[in-house]
């Protein structure tokens, strides 16, 4: 690890260490400290980060999109440019293997491009116009025109499972960075030294792109998550993490003088149900490609499938004895840390604790290597609602529920919580006859899928990583996908303005050539 | 009064009085009770109003959005058709005049009329597909497409001064009806009459559409908010009323096991900017017009402006002396209820006692009239962020601040919490000098004007009712005009599923003829 580490908190571009608790990021396969130390940040520099983000926020929300843009492309740039030695770093840090440390930080740089051609694009400014009726009776109308301006500085949780994808210039950041919001990011605990050198990153391309100061800042430690969510700067929250974390944020924040909006994306268990003629045309298929989903890095994924439903047959006992066979072949690994593997452990033991859920194939995980497992729950307990089925057991594991026959498989799913995913798997005919299947998965998640798998999540225009509560706080919202960008924005009207005084997207000569909504007719023109 | 009135509260179409609390109208002028009784809701008559509504939502959500369209028109047809009994009854009930009854009420058949242009437009469906790249390395893309769903049954609270345009049938009610959101109205208690003839207009529209029963229910009485808001079934809630009552809400909601999003539009003081010139050219017609607006409706909007800012000179002296000559040419008159004229009566007292506020005009309200009154306070309140005189004093009464300077009046503006509205008053050319001013305004407030007054609120495609706390409980919401209805929307993702099962918004041959976002970028060509 030749990268030097500073672990000073990151008060826009400068460093700063005040406090006197230092923390120490861990080798994940070792346990053994990795050099630091890392300073765990004061009251007073959560403050700082938080009001220079506030005094940035006029300057950055009214750039151009297109210089905006020149920032995310650039941060791009950097994320690219971090060498080998930093990928060694994540990699210790996270026990992930290099490839796919080398694939998500392509994904990383790739959605700051993606973010950036959002704003080049302009739709995220939503622009309406309603021209003035000085002829209307009996009152006249005035001019009105709309378009969207970011929210204020935005506090970032990153996840501990995606060390760049979801976490310091993750989604959220992004997300947040495109609509003009000012970020303080809590580095994560796991990936201290990662979250530095991506911190860095971010500094070195908002110096080349001009940035004012403030853009980005970065804070460490256990506990000065609260005094984020709390600070009256911070104007809304994204987080991914634990049901039990994202919810005592919500509760923060909700409990402010002046309430924000977090968006949390937290506990899911993706319902996967594999129909009838799917189970007899090619089970055993299914049931490698389901294996390989539930294992796919250490099952550590929001998506991880961890409920299969099917009616109960021949077929799907044999799909079960397939399923539990290819789970038995996957080796026990490393988790992302010490935390996760103990929550994992912990979930497991909850689930074998219930009455009515047997194991099927596995053990229990020792020497901190997770053994994939399969358990089965009888229906009841899905019919009745019971917490501990629904629960999320983050990790390489997933539980089979066979039930009697169609009816009670769409009262087994009419009873399942929020979810980010639910998936059909089934052959040409049977799905053709699951329209009310289709919509009653629609209405508990944030994506269907059709004879795929939830574990990966494409970053696109399309894509919905959200899905109502406990998947996530607010179903309203994606943090996948350009539509993150929606989370950061609020609409602003403005009443019979001076052009030269409208924003440029609502100017009448249309300087950045949006599409607009002009008395309910989309059109690129410029008005006269 | 000829229209019989039952006074039992709505489930779907059913009536029901289960409870043994009744309650009473009364005459707002006179304090007699009007022909009643209604019936308060039970607990159970709550909860069999809220689970019809879930047991409805996923037929009512999937109907073609021309079908819900054909509901909101007829909403307003029977709305239209309302007799002259029916405004006499709603002039009883709220004291306001019969012009400003039919005004509101096409107002409130409008507002049906343009959500239902909304649902055939169709770019509330906000349709995206990104298809297949199946020859994609490493990992081929599936096929994504996005588009929008009703997030579930939907609780109203209307508002008391607007007993059409913001209640039983107001805008939040068509935001979520167009949404395909059931509605669940707990019906104003000063207006019980006039939401029990909306309610059966509401019924008549869904008997003659041929709409599912359930889409609209309404229950009456005190504390049956909060089973409505807490009850599992609603997923969103809208209000319109106090900071009080809405924060009490918002509060509940957080609450749930599963919290629900709150869209309250509660408090605004809507401070209006006079700029020196402008003071110079026009002072005396800027008084006029502000007395003006002030009083109207006897100062009962949310709009009202409560704050009026200018710069310390011999002309701003006279404006102060000229606004205070028109309020008190203004005559007092009878506020919306009881309640209403006791809280004007309690925030002028609060006003009063606060040092640094004076009276310039006015007195103290008698006989149930509001008098309208004019306050001033020292500059420095603004500054130090005083509570007092950021509260809301609903009512023809308005507050006078003296800046000694632009720089003060910057500091002062930007000291004020979240706003509805913010309006610059001045001439072309000290405007054109203002860039700084319109910038801090849109992030203070939902609407910023120029040369008008914030009373007078566009039911339209560009408007924002809304604004940062305490405006609102969520900045990213209106409650007027057609952006009002992506408050109960949620995106949903579908992965791979065969054109015969998407939703029609995102079939190949986009029978809906929408303009969708397909690679990036707008077209309303169908897909090969």
């Amino acid at each position: 690890m030749t990268h030097p580490f500073y672990g000073h908190n990151h008060i826009g571009k400068s460093r700063s260490a005040l406090g006197t608790v230092t923390l120490h990021s861990v080798d994940a396969r070792t346990g053994e400290p990795l050099p630091g130390p890392f300073f765990q940040a004061t009251r007073e520099e959560v403050d700082a980060a938080c009001r220079l983000a506030q005094a940035v926020f006029p300057t950055f929300s009214t750039l151009a999109p297109a210089v905006r843009a020149g920032f995310l492309d650039t941060i791009a740039d950097e994320l690219d440019a971090l060498g080998d030695d930093f990928i060694a770093t994540v990699g210790r840090e996270t026990a992930l293997p290099e490839a796919r440390l080398r694939g998500e930080r392509a994904r990383t740089s790739g959605q700051m491009r993606l973010f950036a051609t959002v704003l080049r694009r302009g739709d995220f400014l939503a622009a309406r116009i309603d021209r003035a009726l000085p002829q209307r009776s009996p009152l006249p109308r005035p001019d009105l025109r709309q378009c969207r301006l970011g929210v204020g500085p935005v506090g970032v949780f990153g996840a501990s499972n995606f060390p760049l994808a979801f976490s310091t210039a993750g989604g959220d950041t992004a997300a947040a960075l495109a609509a003009g919001c000012p970020v303080v990011v809590k580095a994560h605990s796991g990936h201290m030294a990662t979250a530095e050198a991506v911190a860095e990153a971010i500094h070195r391309a908002a110096e080349r792109t001009g940035m004012p100061d403030g853009v980005f800042s970065m804070v460490y430690g256990g506990g000065v998550g609260e005094w984020l969510v709390q600070h009256p700067a911070i104007q809304a929250v994204g987080f991914t993490g634990s049901l039990r974390g994202g919810r005592a944020l919500c509760d923060l924040a909700a409990a402010r003088p002046d309430p924000i909006p977090v968006f949390a994306e937290m506990s899911s268990i993706n319902p996967v149900v594999v129909l009838p003629g799917a189970l007899q045309a090619r089970g055993a298929q299914v049931a490698q490609e389901l294996a390989a989903s539930v294992t796919l890095g250490v099952g550590q994924f929001c998506t991880n499938p961890g409920l299969v439903l099917g009616v109960r047959s021949p077929e799907f006992s044999a799909f079960v004895a397939a399923l539990c066979q290819r789970m038995a072949e996957a080796t026990p690994q490393t988790m992302l840390n010490r935390g996760t593997f103990g929550s994992y452990c912990h979930g497991v033991q909850a689930l074998l604790a219930v009455p009515g859920i047997t194991r099927l194939c596995g053990a229990d995980s020792t020497g901190g290597l997770a053994a994939p497992q399969v358990f089965q729950a009888e229906a009841r307990l899905l019919l009745q609602g019971d917490a501990h089925l629904q629960e999320e057991v983050f990790g390489p594991a997933t539980v089979v529920v066979e039930v009697a026959d169609r009816a009670e498989l769409l009262q087994a799913l009419a009873a399942l919580r929020g979810q980010l995913t639910a998936t059909l798997i089934g052959e040409p005919d049977e799905l053709a006859a699951c329209a009310d299947l289709v919509a009653l998965l629609a209405r508990k998640a944030g994506r269907v899928l059709v004879n795929g798998y939830p574990t990966g999540v494409e970053v696109c225009d399309a894509m919905v990583h959200g899905g109502p509560y406990p998947a996530t706080s607010d179903a309203r919202g994606t943090s996948v996908g350009t539509l993150a960008i929606d989370r950061f924005l609020r609409p602003v009207c403005y009443q019979n303005l001076p052009d030269a005084l409208l924003p440029p997207a609502l100017q009448n000569a249309n300087p950045l050539g949006l599409a607009r909504l002009v008395e309910g007719v989309s059109t690129r023109e410029a008005l006269a």
